[in-house]
Order: structure tokens, then sequence, then C-alpha cells
């Protein structure tokens, strides 16, 4: 278990605690505080060269754009970061390369202070993962020394960013392909990378996907596995002369049939010359049969045929309902195919006829309903056309599209500077939707006389909080024109503390991957139908308190510099 | 340096050699045997079951189509590859798990059988990493015991696909960018998981790229590492009356300056009364001028300054100018400044105009060549932008757009079953471009009178190697009135062992990541310039002898159903 143990494990064999419940280190055992851009370091020296390395400094992380032209986002990647802060620490390996690494002229000081960094003065107040959130939001807030929370930008942001990403994008095609279906992620081979792999799978479940291909994945997160063959499997074989080993056991183990091959063959001319199905197939491709045929013989219990190989309709289907009802005669009960090409609604509407002509005409009872599982290039796009035109399909198997976000691949969280030595900061720009929103802060969600979430609110930290049954005023932050009263008949406050260094302030338990999973489900039918629809999705509300907004614009008016026109 | 140490180093402790040469295991531990899909495993124990595990199989390894809409592509991560099988064994912990996976039906022998696997009876025969490849030519052969290929297929595809397609995507950005151009990669908080990271960093400096800022990726595969400062790192000061340390020693050592902030404040005077640039600012953003003088006290030698915190004419600039002259006085000479922001073509040619002037009025030499980096979303539509609307640029750092390939975030690289006991297979498909070429193959690239490559050619294993000056039939594997003679003024042989398994066969040395990306840089420049051009290049030729071309048609003749129109 070496290798994939150490992965699981924690890197370092710190006692890393939290309420009491040890912290694993970070999934990837590549995860290191050296995982970071070299200005992260550089700036360190320079903090640390002009004595400011242990000014307290408050960092936002957050979005602007929500992505895939949605109006939601999915917060994932929270408990990697944990995990890298609980272990935060500087081996002297990783010091000496950071001193080969910057100019010779760094002064050794900042060497020994490096020795010393940890996350034991970090704070970090974060919204749960799983949840739905929404741009200009804080999803985390990272208060600490300003040298070490520095430290910490590229990793966190690198963390978050793809993980929230594909569980969004997983959410979505679970929005699409509807709460009936099984949604099976088997993006492995098209990811980013072998880590881009175990991350996709992780976060696919965390968005609403049933199950993975990824062994890798189902043992670290025990997602549930699946997968039967491949194309290769079927050309491997030439004809059923081969399969020398042809018994099989029923499935009550009473009898046993000698030659399952020549059962195989018997319903195949059976198929063939039966009246509802007269005229759909002629001669089958063998190598296909004999492949069918084996692959039974070794998992008579758990039969999934590939049926795209050769022909779905002239060879494919007819062949794995041979093999399928050979397995019925022995009361094995076969799961169903897969559909790899094609027109994938035409291909399962056929199949599904079929499956019902054979429960008609020779009495196999719910032989009509055999799954139907449809996998190649599929994305939003093509889930909701194939619901448009009607299909038999039962289960979705989604890869590159989903691992890769193809129709995005990258969100844009971003981590400012909001306060320091108490004193608020506001990062400018000649883009409005670029401006930082300063002040170390409180968020709040608001919830509505019909329960749906109606405006999340940011407050200045030390404002008081929103209240049930009190008109509240919600500014947008930048538009003065945009406001409206809110009389909440819900408060939630969003920013929990998930990391408090070592002091005993409380921290939030890291749930299970479950847990998470459940949480991102509720919530997103817990929206407004409006906010989540694929065309012309409504935008959640997102605003400022009057006090923050009076504030935010105080400090810009003071910070720009005046222009003049000549 | 345990975590890094551990990533860095080989996975087990198995004396894996190369001709002599030791081979470490893959560069992120989490790359395993269980790092496939679950349908290798349940494909493993179908083989198993039937005896057949063990039949010889030949694999091709290839893709159908360029990415980005252009006509070539890097091939990359065969080294990854070869690790990957030079550690290839289950542990019983991995073994445990695939059993507790698979259904309890499947018999203790495969378990056994499991134990018992290694990559000692493999052989790969690949094309050189860094080799500029195109559509149906395998990158890959593989050859083996048909389960133990199959196990090895998802971990190949997932290693090469990102790879090649980021590693492309770096090759075509320095196309745009020019020889002359600096191009650092930034792209490690976008990336996909911090395995996509590490590996865009690495193969973007395979295609082309300069340097990184992932300080990682620096140290696992000694890339250069380049980076400043934030804009967090600007707006963490409020004014220069914060720094308390003034005092900086001249370049040559010889003397101390013991105010710098006066020093540069003084010319910051100089400059807003000086006749070039008078009316261009007035007073500058005190914050950014105190943190661009820290900066410059803790790197007198490395300073290059984020100048657009604020506004990047009338303050980044004049602020950068006035620090870079004081330290100029010091015998120091700045770097340069980085734009993240706004018009970057025009910001860079103001900032050009600026520096010339300093340069004339103040007889500073040089310094109207101070360096121009420039970030912010750039990709090859916006350098090629750039470069129309003409720009003082000297260098690029580029993140999302490089390190996601937002253009075309995945490369369909497949493995396709061509030959098992020495017989010929095919995968047929509706859609013509998805039929696989079968056969064990060498493959051969044709070089004209010029110099350039003219077209590649696939043959049988035991057809005559194409000769020089001797006329060769070049045929399109499937349009069968596309057929040229050709007459190679230089054949080269494409596919060389690389893995031998336990056999005594000579195996190529792998090549360091500098070797490969020399390589690299060599064959795109050998290319013949139309095939390179953005904009409607033309396809290079990929084609069969005339002995395998007729081998194709009649195999697939041969195995498709012949269909009845009703």
């Amino acid at each position: 278990m070496e290798a994939a143990g150490a992965a699981n494990g924690p890197k370092k064999n710190d006692d890393q605690r939290n309420n009491g419940a040890k912290i694993d280190g970070p999934t990837n055992p590549m995860v290191t505080p050296l995982l970071t851009d070299l200005y992260q370091f550089t700036m360190a020296y320079a903090y640390w060269k002009a004595g400011k390395h242990n000014e307290r400094a408050v960092f936002d992380l957050y979005f602007r754009k929500n992505p895939f032209g949605g109006e939601y986002t999915i917060f994932a990647g929270l408990e990697d970061c944990i995990r890298f802060v609980a272990h935060f620490s500087l081996t002297e390996d990783e010091i000496a390369f950071v001193r080969a690494t910057l100019p010779a002229s760094c002064e050794d000081g900042f060497f020994d202070y490096l020795q010393s960094v940890d996350c034991s003065d970090i704070e970090i107040y974060s919204i749960s993962e799983g949840s739905v959130v929404f741009p200009k939001i804080p999803l985390m807030r990272v208060e600490g020394p300003i040298a070490v929370v520095q430290l910490l930008e590229t990793p966190f942001v690198n963390l978050i960013n793809y993980a929230s990403l594909v569980a969004t994008n997983a959410a979505r095609h679970r929005f699409v392909a509807g709460k009936s279906k099984l949604l099976l992620e088997f993006g492995l081979r098209r990811a980013q990378g072998p880590d881009g792999g175990i991350s996709a799978s992780k976060y696919c479940y965390m968005g609403g996907f049933d199950a993975t291909s990824n062994v890798a994945a189902g043992r670290l997160f025990g997602i549930p596995l699946r997968g039967t063959h491949s194309h290769a499997f079927v050309s491997s074989y030439m004809s059923p002369d081969e399969i020398l080993e042809k018994s099989l056991h029923s499935h009550d183990g009473s009898t046993v049939c000698e030659d399952f091959v020549s059962l195989v063959q018997t319903w195949l001319s059976k198929l063939k010359w039966s009246k509802q199905l007269a005229g759909i197939f002629g001669e089958t491709n063998q190598s296909e049969l004999a492949a069918f045929t084996s692959y039974a013989l070794a998992f008579p219990n758990n039969f999934l045929a590939l049926v795209d190989t050769y022909d779905v309709v002239r060879s494919g289907i007819p062949n794995f309902c041979a093999v399928a009802l050979a397995l019925n005669d022995l009361g094995h009960k076969a799961l169903g195919i897969r559909l790899d090409s094609g027109d994938l609604a035409y291909l399962s509407c056929e199949a599904r006829k079929f499956f019902h002509s054979i429960e008609k005409e020779f009495g196999v009872p719910d032989f009509g309903r055999t799954s139907i599982t449809a996998s190649n290039d599929l994305n939003e796009e093509t889930l909701d056309a194939l619901n448009k035109q009607g299909h038999e399909i039962d289960a979705f198997g989604i890869g590159t599209h989903l691992v890769t976000c193809y129709a995005q691949p990258a969100l844009g969280v971003v981590f400012k500077l909001v306060e320091i030595n108490n004193q608020p900061r506001i990062k400018l720009s000649e883009d409005v939707s670029k401006v930082s929103i300063p002040c170390k802060k409180r968020c709040y969600r608001l919830y509505g006389k019909e329960g749906y979430p109606l405006v999340d609110i940011i407050t200045g930290e030390n404002e008081p909080s929103p209240k049930v049954g009190e008109r509240i005023l919600c500014r947008h932050p930048f538009n003065e024109s945009k406001r409206a009263y809110v009389v909440p008949q819900k408060v939630e406050e969003l920013l929990k503390c998930y990391w408090s260094g070592n002091t005993d302030k409380t921290r939030e338990d890291l749930p299970s991957i479950k847990e998470i999973r459940n949480r991102c489900i509720e919530q997103l039918e817990q929206m407004r139908p409006d906010h989540m629809r694929r065309l012309n999705p409504t935008p959640y509300k997102v605003s400022v308190s009057a006090k923050l907004y009076d504030f935010i614009h105080f400090l810009w008016l003071n910070e720009a510099p005046v222009g003049e026109l000549q």
C-alpha cells in the first residue's frame, strides 16, 4: 500500500488535531509549501527585511463571475486547504532550495525565520464545503502574519479553483440529466494530469455524480466504482471456438450448464427466427459474440456489454440478448448494455424496443427494463439535446467535457488583501468588477418567506448582524442606484471558523465527503428555480450593508488619483 | 525534504535500470497501478478466467486530430510512462482493494496472479519525447500479455494526453511571441489541481517557455524560476514613513546611502519637474512608493515592480523610475516593470517613452531599455493582437490560458488493440476517422530535397523500410484517390525501443528535460512554415504503404456486416 498509502495518509508525523480529531496531510503529497509562486517567497523576504512580516493581515478568497454562463457555483476544496495548513512547515531541504533560488544578497536571518514558520498564528473562516456560493462573497477569510498568509495564497487558490469548478460542472450535468439517472464519471484518461484525475473524481462525486471509473479515487475517498469492458476486449476475441471452459453454475448453485457457449448459440438462432425480431439482423459478429460470452462466464451476475464495436443494431444488441437470455436460463440477471458511439437517442430507443419484444415473446420478466448506459463525448448540451429528442438511457458515463471543464476550463478565484494592522485596504482597477471590497467582513444569507435564499449581504466585522423580521437595506457594492430593503425570515452566517491556529477557539469539524455531497444536493434544491435554469438564469443578488457601501466609496476616492484631461 | 523528496525520488526501492541507468518512479507518487479505470481490472479478470491473459497483444497509442486548430502536436509524457512501467507492481493492500471491489464470485487464483504482475514481459516502442507528431501515427506501440497491457492503458493515456496538449500549447505561444521574447509560465494557481500545475510547468518549459513561477517545479525539474511581488504587497504599505531601516549599500560595497527613502523622494521631484515628463503625473500613490522602495531595499539588484495597482502612467511608472534612478545612483541596475491590466500595447509604449526620456534627460545609459513584462489573461490571440498593434513588451507571463489549455482543454489520445496472437485486429466505426489501422507497424518520416519532412508513412512490421533515393508509394489510409510517389532524401525511423522488459534488447536512454526541450525547438524549426502558421495551416501528410492499405481494406470488408436497406 506504499504509494497510495502515502497519498492517503498524513504528509508528516505532526499530531495536528481539529477539535480533538487528527487531520491528515494533503491528499496529494506533492502539495507542499514549495507548491507556490516564487513571488510569495520574494515578498516574504521583503516583508521580513522591512520588519513587516508579522503584521496582521486579512485576505479574502473569492471569485468574480460564475462559470459556464450560469448563476451559481459550488464551493469545494476547503478540506484540502485545512489539511495543508495543519501540516504547513518547511523542511531544511526546502529552505535550502529557497535560499539557492533567491539572490545571494538575502540575509541568513530570513532562512532562520522560515524554519520557524507554521500556521499556529493563522485563523481561517470559511463557507462550508459543498455550499452554493456567489461572486464577490468571500469563500474564505484568512488572517495572520502577512508573510505566512502570502505563502498560503497559491496553494489555496490552486486547491479551490479546480475543485469548485469541476464540482459546479458536475452539479450542472446532474441538473440537466435529472435526479433519476445514474451519472458515472469516466474522465481519468482525459484529465489534466494524474491529480486532475483524482480531484475530478472526488469533486464530481461531491457535485452529485453517483460513481467513478477511477479505482484510486474509489479507494482514497470511498466513491462507488463502475466499469466493465472496452472495445479492445471485444476485438481481442476471434470466435466462440476459442472459449475452452464453457461450464457455468446456475445462480442458486443447484445446477451446472456444461456448455454455456451452445446455450448462447441456441438463443441467438431463436432470436433470429423470432416473429418480433425477424429481419432486424442476420449474421452477427463472431468475435463480439465470443467476447460477450466469455465476459458473462467471468461475471455471470454483472454482465454489462459494450455493443458498438461492429454494429449496434445488427450485431451488438442481438449478441448481448442471446447471452443475457442464456444467463437468464440459469437464474442470472444481465445488467445491460453500453452505447459508446452513434445516435444515442435513436440507438437507445431501438435497444429498448428489442428488449420489450423479447420480454413479450419469450416471457422474460423485466427484460424490457434492461439498463442502457451511454457514453461518448457527453456534456450538458448533448444531455439536453437527448432529453429533447427523447431517449431510453438509464445511465450516463461522462468523461472529457466533465473533468476538463471543457466549456470553461478555469475559475478565476483570487486572494486579495483587505486589511492590514486593522487598516482596511482596497485594490483599485479601471475595470469596476475588479475593485476589491475592503475590510474584515462578515457575510450572511438572508432567506425570504417562501424559504428560498433571497440575497447575500456583506457587512463590516463589527456591525450588528441582520435579524429575522427586521428590515435591512441591501446595497449593490458599486452601483449606487441598485438597493433594496429585505425583511429576512431566516439569517444564516456564512463564514465559520475552520482553523484557529493554537488558540482555543472552537473549530468546525471537517465533514465526510458524503456529508459534503448531501449538503451540496440540499443547497441546490433549496435555490429558487430561476437562478438554476440553463437559459438566461436570474442572477442571485449579492450586496453590502449601507455602512460598508459608504466606507468602500470613501476609501476609493481617497486612493484613486485625480486625472487631468488634456 | 521529506514530501518533495518523495515526489522526486523513486516510488519503490526496486533497482530498475535502463541501460544501466537507474529509473526513478513516477513524478507524482499518486501514479500507481490503481490510477486506472475499473474496467481494466474487470477485463483482466475476464482474460484470466478465459485463460487468455498471457496472449501477446500489440496496442497503439495515438491521437486523431491536432489540437488548437493547428496541424502539429508535440509528443510529451513518455518519461513518466517509462518510470511508471519500471516500478509497476501491485502491493498487497492494493490487491485487497481490487478484491473487495470486484464481485465476490471472482476466484482467488486471479489475485495470486495479480501479485505476480509486472512489466518484465512488456516492450514499448515510442517516438522520442519532444518530437513534432501527427494524427494516426502511433506515438507508442506497447506489446505484451494482454491483461498487463490493458492495465497500462489509462495511466499512459492520462500521462500523455495533458503533457502533449500543454507542450503543444506552449510551442504555439512561443511561435506567436517570437524567439526573442522571454516567456514565463505563471499558471499554478489556475491549473487543474496540484499535479496539473506541476505538469504544466514541466511541459511548458519543454515546449519552449523560459521559466516558471512554480517553485516546486523549479526544484523537481531544474526549470529557471521567476517572480517578484503582487498587488497585495503594494497595498500592504501605507506610506514611506513606515520604512524604518533606510540604509542601502552601493553595488560595489564602497559606500552606504543612509537614507535611501529620501534619495527616492528627491528623484521623484526631479522627475515631476523635468522638462520631458512635465504634466504626465502629479501626486503619485504613497503606499505604492513605499512598497517599491521597500522592495528595492530587499532586492537592490533584482528590482522589478508591478506598476498597475493604482494608475500605471500617473503613479506606477513614475514611482518605479524614482526608485530605479535612486538605485542607479548607488550602482544598482533595476530590472524593470510588470503590467498586469489595462491596454498592454499602449501602456508598454508609454512606459518605453518615459524610460527613453529619462535616459536622454538624465543621461542614464540603457535606461531606455529597461525591461517590460506583461501578464493578465494572455493567450495566442492576445499575443497576436499585441504584435499587430505594436508594443514594447520584452517578457510575457502567461497563466490560465496556457496551463488549462483554455482554447481546447483535452487531447483525444486513444489506445487501440491492433494485433493479438499475431492476428491483426481492427476497430470499425461509422465515423471513418475512428477506424483503427490494424497490424504491428513501423513508422518513418520521409524528408524531401529542401530538408523539410514531407510525409510520415506507416508500414507493416515486416515490410522493407523505405530507402533514400528510392521511389515509394504513399497512400492515404482510408481515401483511395489520395496517393503520391515520394523519393526520400532522408528516412528516419520513428518508433524506437524505450522499454524491453527483461530481454537484453538495447533501450534508448531517457534524455534530460533540457535535451527534450532542445529536440522540440529543433524539430519545430525544421518544419515547412506553411504547416506551422496559425491561419489555415497546410495539413502534414500521413500515409500507409500500398501493402498496408490493401490489408486494411481487406480486413475491414471482412469484419463489417453487410446491411439490408428496407
